[in-house]
């Protein structure tokens, strides 16, 4: 069932192993891959994570970029990209299931004073610390959209508290929800922990800063608020989350994402106490679920058919 | 409203702190606290935690023994119980809640390798692991009453496969039941995370050995497959347990309880790498939650109604 006499695919990522990608996207189509192909006006789609600036620019008949993963800021990171190409970004329920099993692991881990009990067993100490159920705690969702809503329904399975925070306003079932820069001070001040799943617009960069992290709900049950970033490292602004952490400001941190990515072994974030680092693992894209819809929403394309799940580009996301 | 003309309490609790107990009872009962009225005929209840053998039969008018804790086997270790008298266990809503958060919380850190990443963060490793989905990994509950089909339902929420396993014949939807000795293969060979909730009696004393663990699916995503007990010490035989960890029979273990308690220091538990140490901290009983429904069944009691909770002394739960 070959479809490859249609357009071919240009595959562009840096950061990543092409070689996970290319034999998926090879079973329907004909793939070039980055630096060949630069300029071939056979090719009308790219796939692409952190592409090199201009490459795309220079395909003389390109149709439609696919971004991987769900954010697209590594896409419009490029200055040079053609005005009026669409740009289709994931939205795939495996990442959600990923995103929700490591949010919802990461939330219970300070919950249940994973660190605390982990250093008492390193020094053979037996001793219990006092407990608040789930239903006792509060989960600030920030960036409140698909992915958001998703994670929020697995925290109240369990039986947490959730408040979302969005640009726009919504509105969820079991949700407290707050937007806008007028509702940002009420939905900080009501969260024990703080779960980041914004994009990364000119609007969010930097915006995890000490003056933040201060608004946090400071007299909750576990003794002080706890950040959670599986959005996007370019959010946060480090040395700031030190400051909060040793200043007692914020208790603890699970931070998936990093301002550099792989994180540089001189950061000090890998060695304190009271930071948990996962190597940008917190939902990972896999090929196997990411590719097929690709190469679908390719031919729906070839048909003249309306593509789904495009970009706002003024929006970042 | 002093109800205090009524039956006194005998409060008898070891390893446990009674100051945490003793003002909540005195509100509503004149509560008298072991070693003293150890015969007196005008103590009609008994508050326990590991009581000390002999005291209870002393009472010459003792109409019912309240077990601090879900698990009796605590009570029933007193050769001299006096053999009419009902015991009453706690069923409450709050020492369920606390166990399901431990349990998705322990679930969750062996699922999402919370030990391989904290031992790269250790070294400054940046490296992602294959990571199933919560939907790939099936959770076995040993133990499948009241508090096996809450924990079932978290677990399902989040996305998990699960099966349970109990002596008589369940069934709760969305789970594969399993019952009896006839059933315990299957049931074994589809855990990729065992999770134990079994009361203590005759019947499972050391039933957690090394040829019950090597049962458990060895070819399941996660490389291996995983204790948690969360039940009681006595149901689990730790040289075992280190035997099939050296052999790699068994992954990685979440134990919360221990054959003596505490965990005594020179224990290879505290310092094996692939076993995570709670002191028995999964569900502790709040004297807040559940002194209550204690004086609420006393008055029950009083009035000549039937008591519930009641424990089946030939079952030992």
């Amino acid at each position: 069932m070959s479809q490859k006499n249609q357009g071919r695919v240009l595959l562009c990522v840096t950061g990543m192993d092409p070689d996970d990608w290319m034999p998926l996207l090879s079973e329907r189509r004909d793939v070039v891959q980055e630096p060949d192909g630069c300029d071939d006006p056979s090719i009308t789609y790219a796939v692409v994570w952190h592409q090199k600036p201009g490459i795309l620019s220079a395909l003389p008949n390109l149709k439609a970029i696919f971004s991987i993963g769900a954010g697209v800021d590594h896409v419009l990171a490029d200055d040079t990209l053609p005005a009026q190409v669409p740009i289709v970004r994931v939205v795939n329920n495996n990442l959600t299931k990923h995103m929700c099993d490591y949010v919802v692991w990461r939330v219970l881990d300070h919950h249940r004073r994973g660190q605390t009990y982990r250093a008492q067993q390193e020094s053979r100490i037996w001793k219990r610390h006092p407990q608040p159920t789930s239903d006792e705690i509060s989960i600030g969702i920030m960036g409140f959209g698909a992915l958001g809503a998703a994670v929020a329904d697995k925290l109240l399975a369990i039986g947490f508290q959730v408040h979302g925070w969005s640009r726009s306003k919504r509105s969820h079932a079991g949700v407290t929800c707050h937007h806008g820069d007028g509702g940002l001070d009420a939905f900080l001040a009501a969260s024990d922990i703080l779960v980041v799943l914004l994009p990364l617009t000119p609007q969010t960069i930097g915006i995890l800063d000490y003056e933040l992290l201060a608004r946090l709900k400071q007299d909750g049950p576990l003794g002080g608020p706890v950040l959670i970033n599986a959005g996007r490292g370019g959010l946060q602004k480090e040395t700031d989350i030190l400051r909060a952490l040793d200043e007692k400001v914020l208790l603890q941190a699970s931070l998936d994402v990093f301002e550099a990515e792989p994180l540089p072994p001189v950061s000090p974030l890998w060695t304190h106490g009271q930071v948990f680092v996962t190597p940008h693992a917190a939902a990972e894209s896999d090929p196997a679920y990411l590719v097929p819809p690709m190469l679908d929403q390719m031919d729906t394309c070839d048909r003249g058919e309306a593509l789904k799940n495009l970009v706002d580009r003024k929006a970042g996301y």
